[in-house]
């Protein structure tokens, strides 16, 4: 069975994404096999198209030069596109737009509105605009899956379906690595919020404005993500209630570590209610993570805590949650069989 | 449409599965509705049936006194019942025989055989005899699911389905909540290994013998489970390098915490080889956890390590992980609908 993917946003996510299924050809699905044929790539300045499927090997060999590719097509626009080359799912890894969400809301309501089943990393769509996303899917009986736009290859969006026979009451996390990094640095060494934030940004892990970060709003909107799925909440980013870390001083880390407590950024979602803000938490905490580790402490009903941790970002680490994606879509579409697949 | 359930063991897992059940009723998946009926719940000694459908409330309402009820049969084994009372999914919740397996093993194979799907919270069935029992489910077409053989309501053994974008490649663990108590006690308060045994027998974590426990047989059963359902192994418990901590002593502790280490009862699995054994870890490792509780680490390809952690006994936790595997059950079984499901 042909599944025709478009990739739109070639960059580090989607660059790694096309490397994984380089390696992985093709998938096979309860004796089903799925040929993936990757027919789009699209970038904000154009496209490189092929029905017939584009050769990974070839393309990922141009690096950064994919441009010279020679099915370039300079201006090609995926929201003028997607609807025109027989797209069945639609992968969408733009920057996330914090302000609009856009381009990425208008790529996946376009997809969805053509019945293509849409995965994606950008995370603003789904913190701004759920209930709309959500509904859309449902009008054109769609899938839509978001697995790496929160803690990346945890599978924490997933797992509720592994939860089903208890039932999730709350979520205690750590969700932004930028900010993990400076609270834990700043506690082992003693340094001031700006010097950690200074090493922070010389080591990459936070942009030149890390204000999104440290201010909590990117926390925000993946807490948003994390209540919507798995408490069936139905928020914005506008419900959260965000402290960030920017006021954190040596003198608050000092009284803490003194209680054997450290700082930590946390995100909270009970009763209807999120937050994130600095707290203290008991030295032996699994939230005392250091690094940009994610921590997420699921509360449940029946089975008190249950936590999970890994790696909140990388290029790799979010392409195997898109590949978790993919299957996962591969699987539901193969119980309806040709009711609603094409190609 | 109607699900006939049979439970065999009426212990304190069976018990809290029927509480939960009760609770929930009917259980609707993808606007199909499952009308739950428990047709026998089997002891040792006998049985209590109704081909209608026990009413739970009457039933739990008798507490211990469970054979008073008006259908109770003395006598009626589930070896020899199980077959005649048109059941669709058996749970076995038998304590488990480290020795044989016995009677767990010879009820899965017969409900198997019967064509009835199986769900177990016992483990020796699946650290002795796995390739015997999938076989025979490959064979029947059955499905069978065993969640709550390691740690009981943490969801490790179907994550498996939410990383097949990543590959699983090593797991180390701790997967004994008592021997993890006794060393925690040694190392918080510098007690003698006997001393802490003892703490953990007077607080009823640990059985009059221990030895399952300390020596590392329990989890090494259980990490066999682990290695077989992630790694794809095909071993037994014999394949396990067992070490116990029953020689550790107030120097050992002492020494770690010198080096800021602690000692914990670590289960591997990886290359093929599996082991249990006492290893120190660093004081702020993720597997540093007091207590019972359970973890586990798995190393990933693409995406670094992934750790859960939970819970890891107690009869309503358990219960829970049974109520996520015939949930599960039901979601495949709509999937190939009236082909494989009979009722």
């Amino acid at each position: 069975m042909n599944v025709n993917i478009g990739l739109v946003g070639k960059g580090n996510v989607g660059t790694s994404f096309l490397q994984l299924l380089n390696k992985k050809k093709s998938i096979i699905i309860d004796s089903c096999e799925f040929e993936i044929k990757v027919v789009g790539i699209f970038e904000h300045d154009g496209a490189i198209l092929d029905e017939n499927g584009l050769i990974l090997e070839n393309l990922l060999g141009l690096g950064k030069d994919f441009r010279t590719h020679d099915n370039w097509k300079f201006g090609y626009r995926a929201l003028d596109y997607i609807d025109k080359i027989n797209l069945n799912i639609m992968i969408e890894t733009t920057p996330t737009n914090p302000e609009n969400g856009e381009p990425g809301i208008s790529h996946i309501l376009k997809a969805l509105n053509n019945k293509i089943d849409v995965i994606s990393s950008n995370k603003a769509p789904f913190y701004l605009e759920y209930e709309k996303i959500k509904k859309k899917a449902e009008d054109k009986m769609r899938l839509i899956r978001y697995e790496a736009t929160v803690a990346s290859c945890v599978p924490i969006l997933s797992i509720k379906r592994n939860l089903q026979g208890n039932e999730i009451i709350g979520i205690s996390a750590i969700l932004n690595g930028t900010s993990n990094y400076i609270l834990s640095k700043m506690s082992d060494e003693g340094i001031s919020f700006s010097q950690a934030l200074k090493e922070a940004q010389d080591r990459g892990y936070a942009e030149s404005d890390p204000n999104l970060d440290i201010r909590g709003y990117d926390a925000a909107g993946k807490l948003v993500i994390l209540a919507n799925e798995l408490l069936g909440y139905n928020m914005t980013i506008k419900d959260v209630n965000i402290k960030g870390i920017e006021n954190i001083n040596e003198f608050d880390i000092e009284l803490a570590k003194s209680n054997n407590q450290v700082i930590k950024h946390l995100s909270f979602a009970k009763n209807g209610q999120l937050y994130v803000k600095p707290q203290r938490v008991e030295k032996y905490s699994h939230f005392n993570v250091n690094g940009s580790l994610n921590v997420i402490e699921l509360e449940t009903k029946n089975a008190g805590k249950i936590v999970l941790s890994g790696r909140g970002a990388g290029g790799i680490e979010a392409a195997s949650a898109i590949m978790n994606d993919l299957i996962s879509i591969l699987q539901e579409n193969t119980k309806y069989s040709s009711i609603t697949f094409r190609g």
